[in-house]
């Protein structure tokens, strides 16, 4: 039995953001299992099968990874941006606990790759360049009442703050909420970075002060950050630079 | 004038995790800058000017970079991981912000790479699962005291913590001092991830519980992960995963 399972992060979307370890497991592989959109950036060949699967169906997909990792096939788990990130590296190790021990001896690595908050900050300058966090807005994975708490204590902490998933179906509002709490602690004048499809044919930045953010502004390909007090704008004709200085006083 | 600067994220070391995009870019420059140890990571060539600084020079090789792409030359300025975290993209800006006003014109990107806690991250399982947040200790930056309010901080808001730079050697005793705020908020039993060196030939990676972890266990080259109160770790002969379930009650 030779099969494996590497969970790996295809980046944001541009091509020239997968890394060679990536590419490489690609090639190796009899299998590609993944959400419907990541599995569809995996070029065809023969040999190579590709199942794509739809939204919150991660367990499943984690199973039948771990299941034909047990028959001897090479099968490459994709996520968008870094597998271990709010994505399918967790749910891969959920299924694996609670599945049979037999899975616990099958040969299983993560392949990291440039997530969503890296890829953004880039393309505005350098937002994340002192002390930050990363928030899932996404729903059904804790109570609203802990996101709002995360929220305020991370703004109290003055973390510059990445928002993942800010605009999920089962809780359209939850950003507007978030954005709330943080002018209740932070005011107004906040940065807040609207990096949409970054990297894709589709890439819009957009930034506003905290006090004309709103939630519509997000959808479900946006990545929301919000700036610390130390976070700055340099204004140029080619367009304006956001970032945080590496140090606070 | 067609001079340009790029700030590069190299990766954690290995060349399989280095971007096509970072590749192209060293690929086309004329100069090459950064701190010794990163710098020598780049094949030398014909027209390819390298030019090394020691550590903690960080605005001068900025200023350094900015001059040279006024001068038109093509610069990739590399940072180790990411360079938008605690690396050069923010030292670039801060040179940038306070430096004349022509050097705004410049034609300025920042490239991506896989950042030390996504490299740790993969190693170890998926420990930044849930909402996690990263955390520099390095000395100079900014006073003990915002250090270890921020820290209290969140682990109140049960985040995942990375700590970068854990053993700065104008601050040996951060790494101690923060282990005992931990203790002090979230008790004994959370996994602590030692990863040094990660993606080299000299990876070593090491979880203890926090009761058990102690600051001499970092050197420069390693990234610390405090697990939540979710994280897990799943027991396995070929060693353990450590990990953070998705989801929260």
């Amino acid at each position: 039995m030779t099969g494996w399972i590497a969970v790996a992060g295809l980046g944001p979307g541009a091509a020239a953001l997968v890394t060679p370890e990536v590419t490489a497991a690609l090639a190796e592989a009899t299998d590609v299992i993944g959400y419907i959109p990541y599995v569809a950036r995996v070029t065809p060949r023969a040999g190579l099968t590709l199942h794509a699967s739809d939204n919150r169906v991660e367990l499943d997909r984690a199973r039948h990874a771990l299941e034909l990792a047990g028959q001897g096939r090479r099968v490459v788990v994709v996520s968008s941006g870094d597998p271990g990130v709010f994505a399918m590296a967790a749910a891969l190790f959920e299924a694996l606990e609670a599945g049979p021990a037999a899975w616990r001896a099958l040969d299983i690595r993560v392949l990291p790759g440039i997530t969503a908050m890296l890829a953004a900050s880039a393309k505005a300058g350098a937002p994340l360049g002192h002390d930050f966090c990363a928030i899932n807005l996404s729903d059904n994975l804790k109570p609203w009442e802990l996101v709002e708490r995360r929220v305020r204590l991370a703004a109290e902490a003055d973390f510059a703050i990445a928002f993942y998933n800010p605009r999920s179906r089962a809780r359209p509002a939850a950003l507007e909420r978030t954005f709330d709490v943080l002018r209740d602690v932070c005011g107004d004048d906040r940065p807040v970075l609207f990096a949409r499809a970054v990297s894709t044919p589709e890439e819009v930045l957009r930034i506003v002060p905290l006090g004309q953010a709103q939630g519509e502004m997000a959808d479900m390909r946006t990545l929301v950050i919000v700036g610390s007090s130390r976070t700055r704008i340099i204004a140029r004709e080619a367009g304006p630079i956001l970032y945080t200085p590496r140090w606070a006083p």
